[in-house]
Order: structure tokens, then sequence, then C-alpha cells
């Protein structure tokens, strides 16, 4: 007996044997009335000082699982360990359709495996290199030491005060008129989609984006039931012409756009398109959600002012983005900026769902970017990265035989192979090379683009963009010539 | 012009003027092609280094904002100012009926208002003067130092790995079996219960539960449509005869229980009516929610193991429970203990609504658990609080005219006064002589309870807890005899 107590480290002692003879009670290895060993005995037994197991015997006094009697030791205390009768439910029956898709389209379960030894570009997340940690923790010491209490207590739905203040500044200096507008705070850019859609009136049932789309919000239409127009792209945004057509066909209850690093195309949509795109949608009197999606990361070119500033006055635009995709993901904040009477509603709903998003999160990201930090970062981040992007494209030009290569920047490129060749088997043979990708047929809404991929550089040394883009082009000679 | 440039304390002044700048010219007060004043003018004019305006400019130019002419200075790029035709939607329209009932049912907005210089007993948040920030910080600096890029980059869906197995050892020394069992992290209980609820079968749409019972599940049973039947609180948990009656007459999909410090009426089921729910619904093989609510916070008495260790080996009860409760609310972690299979769902769930929980909260209240800093804390937090519940049942007793008095421990107490006290028009007496409390109506299942009321205690000071009972007392005396 307690020949099996092994001290882990980095733990206190005294919790260690506390837990130990908690199990061992529990599970009915000690009995009710056994006699515990003495502190002194115990103490030799297990070497540990007699101090740690007089901290522990007297917690689990405290705890009501021993009882000492005086002058003669410590006893074990009858604990219940009555089991009912076993009960095997086949929960499989008990899950609703929704939750099945949601596991059917779960990337992460049915996705690109691979090992640490390839060279994966299926990830678009920010290069945890470059992640800024010394001044995170600085930011963290900041908001604690000027009010810890508030930081670590409950806090509002809408989210933390001082945010959500930064944020409408910080839209309000992208042109956005703020007036009559309001800011709710969420887990990322996800949770605020899918509180929008579980808010709004399906009228409809039918909602119109960019084809291919961001394969998240694929999902949440999806699961909630959504049929999904996709409107082709073209290299400096949306196809108008297709788009006017579908309007003009169907009705839709809103639109879900991607003007900036369009996920997966990284198209950026130009200007001129921006307000071709928000004369359409006033004159059908269309809501339209605008994700944000890395508008930040823009590494040159003219200023483009987000779809909600073009909308002005008008209360149309539901602006959705998020900080922690360039930042630090990590971290799951995203807000919605929108009408005062929409936030309203979405803000009881997020308090029903969730209560609010991470104090601690909210209160260190504002410190981050009141501080400067952010704008710092952001300059090294975008150097860094324009560094990859424009290696990635010069290798893929050189060797990728595509029809269409495009991405204007941010973290990923995406490319039409010739028609023939299936991104799928292909990636089973780049596999067998080392080298995987992202199949873009996962984010197309018709399910087409069986011939596209979508390549994510930003967390590849550039020796290894260079490595891995040869390969796929080799592969794709060998096999489908070129 | 420039005369309104404010500067404000902590934030780096050369964003600053930037900001000011950009909004300057995406409001149109600066003009394409209008030249700005050179740096020394400007730094003058502002009184603020040269260096900064220059730093201001750069970035301005970066961003595609300014441009500037050799030898003749910085000039306003073209920046698109075009505002589509003004659209002003009817959101209220587009709201659907069950957001419209989360903002009914939102207690935040509707519920009982009151100013700092009144006593509140409506809280049963934990007392943010005990929070044991140092060794937060602590915690914090040292996971860090471990893996800050793990903890700011993306995380899983499941869960942040050494909190999930930290959890799993924590259930298994209350005496749970976890063989076939999983832990799912989410955004605290609420999260836990909506992604379950939003994962099963709806097939008799009805669930059973205690009457009163914790106002955010009532919330969620009804946002997903639910039918719910209470069954009444005996002093030790649940009528058991009712509960078999209503089991034999009506089909359930789920029961949802909080055997400890059950909210809101305080009371701890005990361990032979714990046996006798479990025999029950191994009967009838009906799932089991069990709400772990602050069951850590035990102040004496014999140990009493959760619903889910009395299931032994079977697999129907699902354990919510959450730290943050008694710990620091402001971290959003919850964790939902239950059968693999059901876990492998829900994750799915979870990824495609919130994508996975802040990593950052985990991470650190995993250190904060692993050394042992929780341990002390709740010893603290005991001792604190079980003061403050003997103060304010002794006084309770003392002063308020009860029938019923209901609280074994816990951060709250609950009283059902005479049937003729409508616990909404005392409020509203109480009031006006500054004291407030939550009236019970709102945790009933059947719009009973209106002579009830809820006393939370845990944030009052001691003087406060007497003074505040004192004018309930007088005032219920004052108005209805006593």
């Amino acid at each position: 007996m307690f020949n099996d107590f092994k001290l882990t480290e980095g733990r206190p002692v005294y919790i260690q044997l506390k837990e130990y003879l908690k199990r061992m009670i529990t599970n009915g290895h000690l009995l009710e009335h056994q006699k515990l060993p003495s502190t002194r005995e115990l103490s030799t037994l297990l070497s540990i000082s007699r101090n740690t197991v007089l901290t522990a015997y007297a917690d689990l006094e405290q705890e009501g699982m021993i009882y000492a009697v005086k002058g003669k030791g410590n006893f074990v205390s009858h604990v219940e360990t009555f089991k009912s009768p076993s009960i095997q439910l086949n929960w499989t029956e008990k899950i609703n359709n929704q939750s099945f898709l949601a596991e059917e389209m779960d990337l992460m379960k049915h996705g690109v495996r691979w090992n640490k030894e390839m060279i994966s570009f299926t990830s678009i997340a920010p290069d945890e290199k470059l992640f800024d940690v010394e001044n995170f923790k600085r930011a963290f010491l900041n908001r604690m030491s000027i009010e810890g209490d508030i930081v670590l207590n409950y806090g509002y739905a809408k989210g933390y005060k001082p945010l959500i203040e930064y944020l409408l500044h910080y839209m309000e200096i992208k042109g956005v008129d703020i007036r009559n507008k309001d800011v709710l705070i969420t887990n990322g850019f996800t949770e605020a989609l899918d509180l929008l859609l579980s808010s709004l009136n399906k009228k409809n049932g039918r909602v119109i984006c960019e084809n291919p789309t961001h394969h998240s919000a694929l999902k949440l239409f999806r699961l909630h039931g959504f049929e999904i127009d996709g409107i082709e792209m073209e290299d400096d945004g949306v196809n108008i012409r297709k788009l006017e057509t579908s309007l003009s066909k169907k009705e839709y209850d809103f639109a879900y756009l991607i003007p900036s690093y369009h996920n997966p195309t990284g198209i950026v949509t130009s200007s001129e398109k921006r307000k071709e795109i928000m004369e359409l949608f006033s004159a059908y009197q269309l809501p339209i959600v605008e994700d944000g999606f890395n508008e930040e990361l823009r590494y040159s070119g003219s200023h483009l002012a987000p779809l909600a500033a073009f909308a002005g006055h008008g209360n149309h635009v539901i602006y959705i983005s998020s900080f922690s995709k360039i930042l630090f993901p990590g971290l799951r904040v995203g807000w919605i900026l929108a009408d005062k009477e929409l936030i309203y509603y979405l803000e009881s709903m997020k308090r029903a769902r969730t209560i609010h998003t991470s104090t601690l999160d909210q209160a260190v990201l504002y410190q981050y970017l009141n501080d400067g930090y952010f704008e710092k970062y952001i300059k090294k981040a975008k150097s860094v990265y324009k560094k990859k992007y424009e290696l990635a494209v010069h290798y893929c030009k050189q060797l990728i035989p595509f029809k269409r290569l495009t991405g204007d920047g941010g973290l990923h490129l995406f490319i039409e192979l010739e028609n023939n060749i299936d991104s799928r088997k292909l990636l089973e043979k780049c596999y067998q090379n080392g080298v995987v990708f992202s199949p873009g047929d996962v984010f197309y809404t018709d399910n087409s683009g069986k011939h596209t991929l979508r390549l994510g550089f930003s967390r590849l040394k550039e020796s290894e963009i260079i490595q891995g883009i040869t390969i796929i082009g080799d592969t794709i000679k060998n096999h489908y010539g070129g």
C-alpha cells in the first residue's frame, strides 16, 4: 500500500498526497473507519516532510474525507461509493442533424493530415515566431495593475467598455459614420456570425456571397439552414453583372462579402467595385455582412475604405472583424459594428449563450492596442509577410503551370489549375513528397472548384516556401505534363 | 485648422497625430492634393516633436493616405469618400422570435436597477476583494515563459490539452469513472449547455428540472423551444415522489439538476437523495445534465460525490461545471465531462460556432490550478464566505418573518415569504430604503414563486449584510405586519 504514490514536478506535494488519498478513498481502496498511517510513518514511507502529511490530513478532515480520534489517529470517513445500475446510452442516436453536419464539415477532423517533417501550406494563421510576447506581457501587467479585480470579475455581454470605445474610434478613422451604430464584442468572427444568424428572421432562407468563400461562414450558413448562392470572383472582386442578375431573380436575406484579402482567393475588391456593390445593394435595400478579414495587412497601394464606410449614415452594413487573425488568435476577440437597434438584440442573444467574452482577453488586447504595440507589430508583420508573399508569387509563376493565380497580399494565394487536374488527387501525390495544401473545393458554394487549391505561406520559412512550391510544380508536371 | 487636436495620455503621440490626420482626410476636411504643413510647421503648431510628425507622415504615406513630392512637401492622396444612398432598414422587423425572447428574459436589461450607494443582494458573483491577483499574475508569467507562442496562437476546439488532463484527473478524484469519458472546454457553463441543446435531438421536446432553477438554464431551454417541467424542492433536494410521478407520466429528453448549492435555493441534495435520483433515472434510461455549480464551496460536513460519480461506468450523466463562478468569472472557462462519443460531436459544434475557448484563459487557469494556488484561494474564500453565510442566516432568522429559509452554504440564501407578500412589491419598498434583492419568480418554471426572493451576500460587507437584512425585515413588518 502507498507504494504507487508518484510525485510529479511543479505541483505542491501536499496537494498530490491529498489527491492520492482521496482517490484511494473514493475508489474503495481505503475503507470506512480504516486507520491511516501516522503522519510520522507516512512521511518516512513516502520520503516527504511530516508537515506535508499534516497539511494533507488537515485538509482531508476539513473536506469530510477522514476524521481524527484524539490519541488514536486518523480514520477514513463514510464516503458513499454506491453506483447506480450502469446505463449505456447510444449517444449517436441522440445527435441531431445539425451536429452531424458540423462533424461532416469539420476540416480539423476530415481535413488534410500532416506531420511536422512536412511542408504545410494549409495554415493561414499568423507565424508565432513573430509574436510580440514581451509587449503582450507588459500590456497584461499594465492592465492588471490598473484594474486587476475588474478584469477578473464578471463583465458586460456587450463587451469591455474601453475596448468598445477604442473600436468605435478605430472604425471612425476608417471613415465609418458611427452615429446610430454600436459595437458588440464576441468570441472571434465565428461567434459574431453565429449570433447574427441565430437572431435574424429567415424570411427568404437564402444568402448571397462570393464563390468561393470562407469555409467557417459556409459551415454556419448550412448549419442555420440557409440556401447559398455564390457569385464568381473576378480579379478585382465579385462579378457585378452576375451579382445583379441573381439579385434581380431571387430574394435574399443578406449578402456576405469579404472585400479585403478575400478568403480563399486573396483578392482585394477594388475601390470602383466597392462603389458598384454599394449602389447595387442600396437599390435592393439588402443588408450586407462585411467580413473585415485581415484588412489591416495591406502591404502597399492606395487606401481602401471598408464597405461600412461607403454606407455613410445608412444602417444596412454589418461589419464583423477581429484582430486575432493577424495578432493573437489564442485570444478569442472579435466584434460586430452595426446599427444600434440590431446590436441591442444581439447583446441579449450573446448574454443568453455565452454571458460575455473573456474580460482578460479583451482588457489585455485593449491595453496592447492603446499602448501602440499593435501599430509597431503590424509594421513588422507586414514586412515579413510581404517578403513571403512576393517570394511565393514569384515561385508559383515560375514553377506551377496554373490557369489563374490570385492573391493581392495577405497570408495566402489561390490557384486554379487546368480543369482536368483534381487537386485532391494532386494532394495525395504531393503528400508522398512531403508537401500539403488546402484543396479548394471546400470553399465553393456549389461543389465546384475541384481543380483549385489554397496556399497559406504565413508560417513557413522562405526556404520551405521555395521547396514546397517546387515540389507541387514538379508533381503537376510529372503527372499531368506541363 | 489643427486647433482641435487634443492629446490623451498613455497612447503614443505619433499614433494620435496619424489618427487625427486620417480622420480629417476620410471625412473630407483635408482634400485631395491639398498640401500638408511641413513637419517643422506642424511640430511648432501642435507643440510636439518634429520626429513625431515625421513618423506620422511616413506611416500615412505607407498607408496610401498622403504622398510626398521631393522638394515640395506632403500632399493628400485620393481617398474615396463616395457614400451610397443612405439606407435605413428597420432591424426590429428582421429580428426573430428567439432573439425577442432572449431580450425579454435578459435580467441585465429588465432586472433590478440599483446604484452604488445601495445595499444589493442581487449578485452571487465572487467578491473581487478576495481575488488572488498576485498569484494570478505569477501563473500568467509562468505559463507565458513556458509556451507563450502556443498560448497566443490557435488552439484546439476541444480545449487546451494540459487543462483537459487536469480536469479528467480532478473528476477522477471526485470518484468519477473517466473511462470512455472525455472533456470539452467551453466559454463557461452557459456555452456548454447551449452547445449541448444545439446538438441533441429534440425527440420529446421536454426537459425536467428542479423548481425553481438556474435562470440562465431556463432561458436556454426556452430559447431552444423546450417545454419545462419543474419539480418542487424539499430541504434535502428535489421531491422524489413527484419526480417519479412526472417521469412515469411524460417522456423527457433529459433532466437538468443542480445537486450542490442549488441556484436559487442554496439547497445541497443529500447523499441519500442522490442515490434515489440515480436509481430512478437508471430505471428510466434518461440522461441527466448535472450542473456542478459551486460544488467546491462546501464549508463543512461529510463528503458528497457528484451524480456523475454515482453513475459509475454508465454514460448517461453529462457533468457541466466551471471554476469561474468562485474563482475568476472574467475568465470564461467551463467544461463538459461526458461520454466520449457525445463529446466527439459537441467538439465539432463548438468548432463551428466559436472555434475554441481563449487559450490564454485556459492556459493561465491551468497554471493557477496546477501550482496549487486554487487550493489556497478556496480555503481563504471558504472562511470568508462561511462567516458571511452564518451572519446572513442568523439575521434572517431573527429579523425576517419568513415561511421558509433555505441555503446550506454557498453564496446566497433563498426565502419564501407568506403567500400574500409579492416580493416585487416588497422590492419597490425596500428600494426606497436603499436595499435591493432578486425577486424569486424569475427562477420558477411555472410562473409561481411570487412570494420568494434570493439574497446573494458574497460581495457585501458584514455590516451591509446586517443593515440590509434589517431593512428588509422592517419593511415587511411595516407593510404586512409580522
